[in-house]
Protein backbone atom coordinates (compact mmCIF):
# COMPACT_ATOMS: atom_id res chain seq x y z
CA UNK A 1 0.00 0.00 0.00
CA UNK A 2 1.26 3.24 -0.85
CA UNK A 3 -0.19 6.53 -0.46
CA UNK A 4 0.08 9.55 -2.29
CA UNK A 5 0.13 12.95 -1.72
CA UNK A 6 0.19 15.45 -4.45
CA UNK A 7 0.71 19.26 -2.91
CA UNK A 8 -1.11 22.00 -4.12
CA UNK A 9 0.69 24.04 -5.74
CA UNK A 10 0.18 25.42 -9.18
CA UNK A 11 3.55 24.11 -10.88
CA UNK A 12 2.73 19.70 -9.94
CA UNK A 13 2.72 17.78 -13.31
CA UNK A 14 -0.32 16.07 -12.17
CA UNK A 15 -0.74 14.14 -15.75
CA UNK A 16 3.18 12.89 -15.17
CA UNK A 17 1.76 11.76 -11.48
CA UNK A 18 -1.26 9.89 -12.91
CA UNK A 19 0.92 8.41 -15.96
CA UNK A 20 3.35 7.10 -13.33
CA UNK A 21 0.74 5.30 -11.01
CA UNK A 22 -1.12 4.35 -13.77
CA UNK A 23 2.00 1.78 -13.93
CA UNK A 24 2.67 1.05 -10.09
CA UNK A 25 1.36 -2.60 -9.25
CA UNK A 26 0.95 -2.15 -5.66
CA UNK A 27 -2.71 -0.93 -4.22
CA UNK A 28 -2.47 3.22 -3.69
CA UNK A 29 -4.55 5.92 -2.24
CA UNK A 30 -4.48 9.42 -3.47
CA UNK A 31 -4.65 12.75 -1.07
CA UNK A 32 -4.16 16.02 -3.21
CA UNK A 33 -4.25 19.39 -2.59
CA UNK A 34 -5.51 22.94 -4.08
CA UNK A 35 -4.20 25.81 -2.53
CA UNK A 36 -3.23 27.48 -5.77
CA UNK A 37 -6.24 27.27 -7.43
CA UNK A 38 -8.32 28.29 -4.78
CA UNK A 39 -5.91 30.88 -3.65
CA UNK A 40 -6.82 32.30 -8.03
CA UNK A 41 -10.38 31.58 -7.59
CA UNK A 42 -10.74 34.15 -4.66
CA UNK A 43 -8.86 36.61 -6.16
CA UNK A 44 -10.87 36.02 -9.05
CA UNK A 45 -14.14 36.44 -7.16
CA UNK A 46 -12.57 40.00 -5.26
CA UNK A 47 -12.45 38.06 -2.08
CA UNK A 48 -9.13 36.93 -1.54
CA UNK A 49 -8.25 34.51 1.81
CA UNK A 50 -7.71 36.71 5.13
CA UNK A 51 -5.41 35.14 7.53
CA UNK A 52 -4.93 34.93 11.12
CA UNK A 53 -2.08 35.54 13.68
CA UNK A 54 -2.49 34.37 17.09
CA UNK A 55 -0.80 35.82 20.30
CA UNK A 56 1.50 33.27 20.51
CA UNK A 57 2.52 34.13 16.33
CA UNK A 58 1.35 31.42 14.14
CA UNK A 59 -0.66 32.50 10.86
CA UNK A 60 -3.30 30.67 9.84
CA UNK A 61 -5.89 31.03 7.06
CA UNK A 62 -8.97 32.15 8.24
CA UNK A 63 -11.60 29.44 7.33
CA UNK A 64 -15.23 31.04 7.69
CA UNK A 65 -18.11 29.69 5.46
CA UNK A 66 -17.05 31.91 2.32
CA UNK A 67 -13.75 29.89 2.34
CA UNK A 68 -15.18 26.11 2.92
CA UNK A 69 -17.22 27.35 -0.03
CA UNK A 70 -14.27 27.76 -2.22
CA UNK A 71 -12.53 25.22 -1.04
CA UNK A 72 -15.74 22.52 -1.83
CA UNK A 73 -15.41 24.73 -4.95
CA UNK A 74 -11.64 24.04 -5.92
CA UNK A 75 -10.55 21.13 -3.69
CA UNK A 76 -13.62 18.61 -3.62
CA UNK A 77 -14.76 20.06 -7.34
CA UNK A 78 -12.23 21.00 -9.90
CA UNK A 79 -9.09 20.07 -8.90
CA UNK A 80 -10.57 16.55 -7.48
CA UNK A 81 -12.61 15.81 -10.48
CA UNK A 82 -10.25 16.79 -12.77
CA UNK A 83 -7.94 14.42 -11.23
CA UNK A 84 -9.87 11.80 -11.34
CA UNK A 85 -11.12 12.51 -14.86
CA UNK A 86 -7.11 11.72 -15.61
CA UNK A 87 -7.25 8.41 -13.62
CA UNK A 88 -10.01 7.30 -15.85
CA UNK A 89 -8.24 8.14 -19.26
CA UNK A 90 -4.73 6.20 -17.95
CA UNK A 91 -7.14 2.82 -16.47
CA UNK A 92 -7.51 3.79 -12.73
CA UNK A 93 -10.88 3.37 -11.61
CA UNK A 94 -10.84 6.63 -8.99
CA UNK A 95 -13.76 7.53 -6.81
CA UNK A 96 -12.91 11.14 -5.38
CA UNK A 97 -14.22 11.29 -2.08
CA UNK A 98 -13.87 14.85 0.20
CA UNK A 99 -13.48 13.64 3.87
CA UNK A 100 -17.95 14.53 4.33
CA UNK A 101 -18.45 11.80 1.52
CA UNK A 102 -19.36 8.24 4.14
CA UNK A 103 -17.19 10.14 6.95
CA UNK A 104 -14.22 9.14 5.16
CA UNK A 105 -11.99 11.59 6.97
CA UNK A 106 -13.20 12.69 10.40
CA UNK A 107 -11.93 15.51 12.54
CA UNK A 108 -12.89 17.69 15.50
CA UNK A 109 -13.15 21.41 15.41
CA UNK A 110 -10.56 23.99 17.00
CA UNK A 111 -12.00 25.69 19.93
CA UNK A 112 -10.57 28.97 18.49
CA UNK A 113 -7.86 31.03 17.86
CA UNK A 114 -6.65 33.88 20.36
CA UNK A 115 -6.29 36.85 18.33
CA UNK A 116 -5.19 40.67 19.49
CA UNK A 117 -7.83 43.22 18.75
CA UNK A 118 -6.94 47.23 18.76
CA UNK A 119 -5.03 45.84 22.06
CA UNK A 120 -7.60 43.40 23.20
CA UNK A 121 -7.87 39.48 23.43
CA UNK A 122 -10.40 37.77 21.57
CA UNK A 123 -11.55 34.27 20.63
CA UNK A 124 -12.17 33.58 17.28
CA UNK A 125 -13.78 30.44 16.26
CA UNK A 126 -13.96 29.53 12.76
CA UNK A 127 -14.00 25.98 10.50
CA UNK A 128 -11.14 24.67 10.79
CA UNK A 129 -9.84 21.63 12.99
CA UNK A 130 -7.58 18.20 13.31
CA UNK A 131 -8.16 15.37 11.88
CA UNK A 132 -8.83 12.24 14.18
CA UNK A 133 -9.51 9.37 12.15
CA UNK A 134 -10.26 7.42 8.74
CA UNK A 135 -13.22 6.00 7.85
CA UNK A 136 -11.01 2.89 6.56
CA UNK A 137 -13.75 0.57 6.01
CA UNK A 138 -15.34 2.74 2.83
CA UNK A 139 -11.45 2.47 1.97
CA UNK A 140 -11.01 -0.81 2.26
CA UNK A 141 -13.79 -1.21 0.83
CA UNK A 142 -13.26 0.47 -2.56
CA UNK A 143 -9.93 -0.82 -2.84
CA UNK A 144 -11.31 -4.84 -2.50
CA UNK A 145 -13.61 -3.56 -5.47
CA UNK A 146 -10.91 -1.93 -7.57
CA UNK A 147 -11.37 1.57 -7.15
CA UNK A 148 -8.93 3.68 -6.15
CA UNK A 149 -9.51 6.67 -3.51
CA UNK A 150 -8.81 10.54 -4.21
CA UNK A 151 -9.06 12.31 -0.84
CA UNK A 152 -8.98 16.13 -0.44
CA UNK A 153 -10.17 18.44 2.07
CA UNK A 154 -12.84 19.71 3.84
CA UNK A 155 -13.05 16.76 6.23
CA UNK A 156 -16.17 16.42 9.08
CA UNK A 157 -16.15 17.40 12.52
CA UNK A 158 -17.68 16.13 15.38
CA UNK A 159 -20.94 17.61 14.38
CA UNK A 160 -21.39 16.66 10.93
CA UNK A 161 -20.06 20.66 9.92
CA UNK A 162 -17.38 20.66 6.86
CA UNK A 163 -13.91 21.90 8.35
CA UNK A 164 -10.45 23.10 6.51
CA UNK A 165 -7.45 20.49 7.90
CA UNK A 166 -4.06 20.13 7.27
CA UNK A 167 -3.07 17.79 4.72
CA UNK A 168 0.13 16.82 6.55
CA UNK A 169 -1.96 16.05 9.35
CA UNK A 170 -4.51 13.91 7.32
CA UNK A 171 -1.70 12.00 6.09
CA UNK A 172 -0.67 11.07 9.40
CA UNK A 173 -4.20 9.86 10.56
CA UNK A 174 -4.68 8.17 7.37
CA UNK A 175 -0.86 6.49 7.87
CA UNK A 176 -1.60 4.90 11.07
CA UNK A 177 -4.95 3.24 9.76
CA UNK A 178 -3.60 2.27 6.55
CA UNK A 179 -0.19 1.10 7.83
CA UNK A 180 1.15 2.08 3.69
CA UNK A 181 4.96 0.89 3.29
CA UNK A 182 5.53 3.88 1.62
CA UNK A 183 4.32 7.34 1.72
CA UNK A 184 5.11 9.72 -1.75
CA UNK A 185 4.99 13.27 -0.99
CA UNK A 186 5.03 15.14 -4.16
CA UNK A 187 6.03 19.16 -3.99
CA UNK A 188 6.99 21.98 -5.54
CA UNK A 189 10.80 21.32 -5.01
CA UNK A 190 13.63 18.88 -5.87
CA UNK A 191 13.28 17.12 -2.10
CA UNK A 192 14.17 18.27 0.88
CA UNK A 193 16.34 21.24 1.38
CA UNK A 194 18.78 21.90 3.33
CA UNK A 195 18.84 25.68 2.70
CA UNK A 196 15.41 26.35 1.57
CA UNK A 197 16.24 29.05 -0.99
CA UNK A 198 18.83 26.68 -2.55
CA UNK A 199 17.49 24.21 -5.23
CA UNK A 200 20.49 22.11 -5.31
CA UNK A 201 20.79 21.19 -1.36
CA UNK A 202 18.77 18.28 -1.72
CA UNK A 203 19.06 15.96 1.33
CA UNK A 204 19.18 12.53 -0.15
CA UNK A 205 18.62 10.89 3.13
CA UNK A 206 17.20 11.31 6.49
CA UNK A 207 16.70 8.85 9.16
CA UNK A 208 14.46 8.83 11.89
CA UNK A 209 16.55 10.14 14.49
CA UNK A 210 17.79 13.03 12.26
CA UNK A 211 14.47 14.10 11.60
CA UNK A 212 13.62 14.97 15.32
CA UNK A 213 17.09 17.01 15.31
CA UNK A 214 15.96 19.11 12.48
CA UNK A 215 12.68 19.58 13.67
CA UNK A 216 14.29 21.43 16.54
CA UNK A 217 16.28 24.08 14.27
CA UNK A 218 13.14 25.04 12.02
CA UNK A 219 10.52 27.05 13.62
CA UNK A 220 6.63 28.20 12.06
CA UNK A 221 5.02 26.18 9.12
CA UNK A 222 8.32 23.83 8.70
CA UNK A 223 8.26 22.92 12.02
CA UNK A 224 4.58 21.87 11.80
CA UNK A 225 6.04 19.99 8.83
CA UNK A 226 8.51 18.38 10.01
CA UNK A 227 6.59 17.59 13.72
CA UNK A 228 3.99 15.53 10.91
CA UNK A 229 6.99 14.11 8.92
CA UNK A 230 8.07 12.18 12.37
CA UNK A 231 4.65 11.54 13.30
CA UNK A 232 4.30 9.29 10.35
CA UNK A 233 6.53 6.85 12.09
CA UNK A 234 5.00 6.26 14.78
CA UNK A 235 2.27 3.69 12.94
CA UNK A 236 5.43 1.48 12.09
CA UNK A 237 7.84 1.02 9.56
CA UNK A 238 7.23 2.94 6.62
CA UNK A 239 9.41 4.66 3.95
CA UNK A 240 8.71 8.27 2.76
CA UNK A 241 9.81 9.50 -0.22
CA UNK A 242 9.57 13.31 -0.70
CA UNK A 243 10.01 14.56 -4.72
CA UNK A 244 9.48 16.74 -7.04
CA UNK A 245 5.94 17.09 -8.28
CA UNK A 246 6.87 19.71 -11.41
CA UNK A 247 9.40 16.98 -13.18
CA UNK A 248 8.23 14.10 -16.09
CA UNK A 249 7.89 11.04 -13.95
CA UNK A 250 7.31 12.47 -10.32
CA UNK A 251 6.58 8.81 -8.51
CA UNK A 252 8.99 6.98 -10.51
CA UNK A 253 11.78 9.09 -9.69
CA UNK A 254 10.59 10.02 -5.89
CA UNK A 255 10.53 5.86 -5.62
CA UNK A 256 13.58 5.10 -7.10
CA UNK A 257 15.73 7.89 -4.49
CA UNK A 258 15.86 10.75 -7.05
CA UNK A 259 14.60 13.19 -3.88
CA UNK A 260 14.55 12.73 -0.16
CA UNK A 261 14.40 9.13 1.37
CA UNK A 262 13.31 8.87 4.97
CA UNK A 263 13.91 5.59 6.36
CA UNK B 1 -36.24 2.51 -4.25
CA UNK B 2 -36.77 5.72 -4.70
CA UNK B 3 -35.14 8.20 -7.43
CA UNK B 4 -34.65 11.38 -5.39
CA UNK B 5 -34.31 14.64 -8.61
CA UNK B 6 -33.49 17.54 -7.03
CA UNK B 7 -33.38 20.68 -9.49
CA UNK B 8 -30.82 23.20 -9.58
CA UNK B 9 -33.22 26.44 -9.28
CA UNK B 10 -31.50 28.63 -6.31
CA UNK B 11 -35.04 28.28 -4.50
CA UNK B 12 -35.50 24.90 -3.57
CA UNK B 13 -35.24 23.76 -0.30
CA UNK B 14 -32.08 21.69 0.27
CA UNK B 15 -32.55 21.27 4.12
CA UNK B 16 -36.52 20.85 4.10
CA UNK B 17 -35.62 18.28 1.41
CA UNK B 18 -32.96 16.42 3.14
CA UNK B 19 -35.02 16.22 6.36
CA UNK B 20 -37.94 14.67 4.54
CA UNK B 21 -35.83 12.07 3.46
CA UNK B 22 -34.13 11.24 6.61
CA UNK B 23 -37.58 10.15 7.53
CA UNK B 24 -37.76 7.77 4.52
CA UNK B 25 -37.95 4.18 4.91
CA UNK B 26 -37.23 3.18 1.83
CA UNK B 27 -33.67 3.05 0.06
CA UNK B 28 -33.01 6.08 -2.20
CA UNK B 29 -30.62 7.84 -4.58
CA UNK B 30 -30.30 11.21 -4.86
CA UNK B 31 -28.95 13.27 -8.08
CA UNK B 32 -29.39 16.92 -7.98
CA UNK B 33 -28.49 20.23 -10.15
CA UNK B 34 -26.66 23.11 -9.40
CA UNK B 35 -27.41 25.83 -12.34
CA UNK B 36 -28.32 28.83 -10.58
CA UNK B 37 -25.16 28.83 -8.37
CA UNK B 38 -23.44 27.79 -12.15
CA UNK B 39 -24.81 30.46 -13.43
CA UNK B 40 -23.86 33.20 -10.72
CA UNK B 41 -20.23 31.75 -10.38
CA UNK B 42 -20.11 32.64 -13.87
CA UNK B 43 -21.66 35.73 -13.76
CA UNK B 44 -19.39 36.86 -10.79
CA UNK B 45 -15.82 35.33 -12.62
CA UNK B 46 -16.99 37.76 -15.87
CA UNK B 47 -17.04 34.56 -17.80
CA UNK B 48 -21.43 34.30 -18.38
CA UNK B 49 -22.20 31.27 -19.91
CA UNK B 50 -22.83 31.09 -23.88
CA UNK B 51 -25.70 29.17 -25.75
CA UNK B 52 -25.52 27.45 -28.87
CA UNK B 53 -28.64 27.43 -31.40
CA UNK B 54 -28.75 24.86 -33.94
CA UNK B 55 -30.20 25.20 -37.62
CA UNK B 56 -32.75 23.00 -36.11
CA UNK B 57 -34.07 25.89 -33.99
CA UNK B 58 -32.77 23.86 -30.39
CA UNK B 59 -30.81 26.25 -28.05
CA UNK B 60 -28.03 24.64 -25.83
CA UNK B 61 -25.68 25.80 -23.33
CA UNK B 62 -22.28 25.85 -24.78
CA UNK B 63 -19.95 23.48 -22.95
CA UNK B 64 -16.43 24.30 -23.58
CA UNK B 65 -13.60 23.53 -21.48
CA UNK B 66 -14.21 26.31 -18.83
CA UNK B 67 -17.97 25.74 -18.04
CA UNK B 68 -16.74 21.74 -17.52
CA UNK B 69 -14.47 23.67 -15.10
CA UNK B 70 -17.20 25.46 -13.93
CA UNK B 71 -19.15 22.81 -13.73
CA UNK B 72 -16.85 20.80 -11.69
CA UNK B 73 -16.92 23.48 -8.96
CA UNK B 74 -20.58 24.15 -8.35
CA UNK B 75 -22.05 20.75 -9.13
CA UNK B 76 -19.28 18.17 -8.01
CA UNK B 77 -17.78 21.13 -5.68
CA UNK B 78 -20.06 23.64 -3.55
CA UNK B 79 -23.43 22.02 -4.48
CA UNK B 80 -22.76 18.68 -3.94
CA UNK B 81 -20.62 18.73 -0.45
CA UNK B 82 -22.73 20.92 1.02
CA UNK B 83 -26.01 18.55 0.38
CA UNK B 84 -23.40 15.75 1.41
CA UNK B 85 -23.09 17.45 4.84
CA UNK B 86 -26.59 17.89 5.40
CA UNK B 87 -27.35 15.00 4.92
CA UNK B 88 -24.40 13.74 7.20
CA UNK B 89 -26.11 16.42 9.72
CA UNK B 90 -29.47 14.12 9.45
CA UNK B 91 -28.13 11.06 10.02
CA UNK B 92 -27.74 9.98 6.36
CA UNK B 93 -24.24 8.50 5.51
CA UNK B 94 -24.02 10.15 2.26
CA UNK B 95 -21.30 9.66 -0.43
CA UNK B 96 -21.11 12.33 -3.38
CA UNK B 97 -20.30 10.93 -6.87
CA UNK B 98 -20.07 13.09 -10.12
CA UNK B 99 -20.75 10.96 -13.16
CA UNK B 100 -16.67 10.61 -13.63
CA UNK B 101 -16.40 8.75 -10.23
CA UNK B 102 -16.06 4.96 -10.87
CA UNK B 103 -17.16 5.93 -13.81
CA UNK B 104 -20.35 6.03 -12.27
CA UNK B 105 -22.43 7.47 -15.14
CA UNK B 106 -21.43 6.88 -18.86
CA UNK B 107 -22.15 8.56 -21.55
CA UNK B 108 -21.89 9.42 -25.48
CA UNK B 109 -20.48 12.85 -26.50
CA UNK B 110 -22.73 14.87 -28.85
CA UNK B 111 -21.18 14.80 -32.57
CA UNK B 112 -21.35 18.23 -32.64
CA UNK B 113 -23.84 20.94 -33.22
CA UNK B 114 -24.68 22.70 -36.30
CA UNK B 115 -24.83 26.12 -36.32
CA UNK B 116 -25.43 28.99 -38.77
CA UNK B 117 -22.32 31.65 -38.21
CA UNK B 118 -21.80 34.79 -41.31
CA UNK B 119 -24.34 32.74 -43.34
CA UNK B 120 -22.30 29.27 -43.29
CA UNK B 121 -22.71 25.54 -41.61
CA UNK B 122 -20.20 25.10 -39.04
CA UNK B 123 -20.13 21.90 -36.65
CA UNK B 124 -19.06 23.03 -33.45
CA UNK B 125 -18.15 20.08 -30.89
CA UNK B 126 -18.50 20.59 -27.65
CA UNK B 127 -17.97 18.30 -24.28
CA UNK B 128 -21.72 17.17 -23.91
CA UNK B 129 -23.55 14.30 -24.80
CA UNK B 130 -26.35 11.72 -23.80
CA UNK B 131 -25.71 9.56 -20.66
CA UNK B 132 -26.47 5.71 -21.90
CA UNK B 133 -24.89 3.46 -18.46
CA UNK B 134 -24.45 3.51 -14.97
CA UNK B 135 -21.95 1.51 -13.02
CA UNK B 136 -24.81 -0.04 -11.02
CA UNK B 137 -22.75 -2.38 -8.94
CA UNK B 138 -20.75 0.87 -7.40
CA UNK B 139 -24.46 2.17 -6.83
CA UNK B 140 -25.26 -1.33 -4.87
CA UNK B 141 -21.94 -1.70 -3.17
CA UNK B 142 -22.55 1.40 -1.62
CA UNK B 143 -26.62 0.99 -0.55
CA UNK B 144 -25.47 -2.73 0.47
CA UNK B 145 -23.32 -0.91 2.67
CA UNK B 146 -25.69 1.96 4.31
CA UNK B 147 -24.08 4.90 2.28
CA UNK B 148 -26.53 6.77 -0.14
CA UNK B 149 -25.06 7.99 -3.24
CA UNK B 150 -25.71 11.90 -4.32
CA UNK B 151 -24.99 11.80 -7.83
CA UNK B 152 -24.39 15.00 -10.35
CA UNK B 153 -23.03 15.69 -13.45
CA UNK B 154 -20.60 15.78 -15.42
CA UNK B 155 -20.65 12.72 -16.69
CA UNK B 156 -17.98 10.49 -18.62
CA UNK B 157 -17.65 9.62 -22.20
CA UNK B 158 -16.56 6.91 -23.65
CA UNK B 159 -12.86 8.33 -24.70
CA UNK B 160 -12.71 9.35 -20.68
CA UNK B 161 -13.32 12.79 -21.11
CA UNK B 162 -15.82 15.28 -18.86
CA UNK B 163 -19.05 15.76 -20.21
CA UNK B 164 -22.18 18.00 -19.67
CA UNK B 165 -25.73 15.57 -19.63
CA UNK B 166 -29.35 16.65 -18.83
CA UNK B 167 -30.65 15.62 -15.38
CA UNK B 168 -33.49 14.66 -17.11
CA UNK B 169 -31.67 11.98 -19.55
CA UNK B 170 -29.86 10.83 -16.78
CA UNK B 171 -32.84 10.19 -14.17
CA UNK B 172 -33.92 8.07 -17.27
CA UNK B 173 -30.74 5.74 -17.58
CA UNK B 174 -30.85 5.59 -13.70
CA UNK B 175 -34.53 3.92 -13.74
CA UNK B 176 -33.27 1.70 -16.81
CA UNK B 177 -30.98 0.33 -14.51
CA UNK B 178 -32.64 0.91 -11.12
CA UNK B 179 -36.54 0.32 -11.77
CA UNK B 180 -36.86 2.20 -8.66
CA UNK B 181 -40.86 2.21 -8.09
CA UNK B 182 -41.10 6.02 -7.06
CA UNK B 183 -39.18 8.86 -8.80
CA UNK B 184 -39.44 12.00 -6.90
CA UNK B 185 -38.61 15.22 -8.92
CA UNK B 186 -38.73 18.25 -6.91
CA UNK B 187 -38.76 21.90 -8.85
CA UNK B 188 -39.11 25.81 -8.51
CA UNK B 189 -43.51 25.14 -9.14
CA UNK B 190 -45.89 23.10 -7.19
CA UNK B 191 -46.28 20.76 -9.91
CA UNK B 192 -46.81 19.85 -13.24
CA UNK B 193 -48.80 23.41 -14.60
CA UNK B 194 -51.37 23.08 -16.92
CA UNK B 195 -50.36 27.03 -17.92
CA UNK B 196 -46.71 27.62 -17.00
CA UNK B 197 -47.81 31.05 -15.79
CA UNK B 198 -50.27 30.22 -13.60
CA UNK B 199 -49.02 28.30 -10.35
CA UNK B 200 -52.68 27.55 -9.46
CA UNK B 201 -52.95 25.10 -12.46
CA UNK B 202 -51.21 22.17 -11.18
CA UNK B 203 -52.47 18.84 -12.94
CA UNK B 204 -52.79 16.42 -10.01
CA UNK B 205 -52.64 13.62 -11.48
CA UNK B 206 -51.62 12.37 -15.50
CA UNK B 207 -51.69 8.75 -16.74
CA UNK B 208 -48.92 7.81 -18.99
CA UNK B 209 -51.56 8.05 -22.01
CA UNK B 210 -51.78 12.05 -21.41
CA UNK B 211 -48.48 12.36 -21.11
CA UNK B 212 -47.94 11.68 -24.93
CA UNK B 213 -50.80 13.63 -26.03
CA UNK B 214 -49.05 16.57 -24.12
CA UNK B 215 -45.83 16.18 -25.24
CA UNK B 216 -47.69 16.88 -28.87
CA UNK B 217 -48.74 20.10 -27.25
CA UNK B 218 -45.55 21.65 -26.04
CA UNK B 219 -42.12 22.71 -27.98
CA UNK B 220 -38.49 23.29 -26.98
CA UNK B 221 -37.25 22.52 -23.94
CA UNK B 222 -40.35 21.68 -22.44
CA UNK B 223 -41.30 18.71 -24.98
CA UNK B 224 -37.85 17.38 -23.90
CA UNK B 225 -38.92 17.30 -20.71
CA UNK B 226 -42.30 15.31 -21.11
CA UNK B 227 -40.69 13.02 -23.72
CA UNK B 228 -38.21 12.28 -20.73
CA UNK B 229 -40.74 11.80 -18.47
CA UNK B 230 -42.45 9.21 -20.83
CA UNK B 231 -39.55 7.71 -20.97
CA UNK B 232 -39.46 6.53 -16.94
CA UNK B 233 -42.16 4.40 -18.00
CA UNK B 234 -40.57 1.94 -20.32
CA UNK B 235 -38.18 0.13 -17.56
CA UNK B 236 -41.80 -0.86 -16.15
CA UNK B 237 -43.88 -0.27 -13.37
CA UNK B 238 -43.19 3.42 -11.30
CA UNK B 239 -44.86 6.38 -9.97
CA UNK B 240 -43.18 9.92 -10.56
CA UNK B 241 -44.45 12.53 -8.19
CA UNK B 242 -43.48 16.25 -9.20
CA UNK B 243 -42.90 18.53 -6.57
CA UNK B 244 -42.45 21.98 -5.29
CA UNK B 245 -39.19 22.15 -4.09
CA UNK B 246 -39.31 25.54 -2.09
CA UNK B 247 -41.76 24.43 0.32
CA UNK B 248 -41.24 23.26 3.86
CA UNK B 249 -41.79 19.38 3.50
CA UNK B 250 -41.19 19.39 -0.40
CA UNK B 251 -40.68 15.26 -0.54
CA UNK B 252 -43.42 14.31 1.95
CA UNK B 253 -45.98 16.50 0.63
CA UNK B 254 -44.78 15.29 -3.09
CA UNK B 255 -45.18 11.38 -2.06
CA UNK B 256 -48.33 12.73 -0.47
CA UNK B 257 -49.61 13.56 -3.52
CA UNK B 258 -49.68 17.35 -3.28
CA UNK B 259 -48.02 18.16 -6.57
CA UNK B 260 -48.62 16.00 -10.05
CA UNK B 261 -48.77 12.41 -9.55
CA UNK B 262 -47.78 10.57 -12.98
CA UNK B 263 -48.77 6.45 -13.36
Amino acid sequence: MIIIKIGGGGGINIAGVIKDLAELDEQFVIIHGANAIRDKLAEDLGTPKKTLTSVSGYTSVYSDEKLIDLMMMTYAGLRNKRIVEMCQQNGINAVGLSGLDGKAIQGKRNQGIRVREKGKLRLIRDFSGKPKAINTSLLQLLLDNGYVPVLCIPIIDENNFAINSENDDIVGVLQAHLKADKIVQLIEAPGFLDDKDDPTSVVKQISKLELQQREEQVEGRMKRKMMALRKLFEAGDVTVYIGDGRIENPVKDALAGKGTTIK
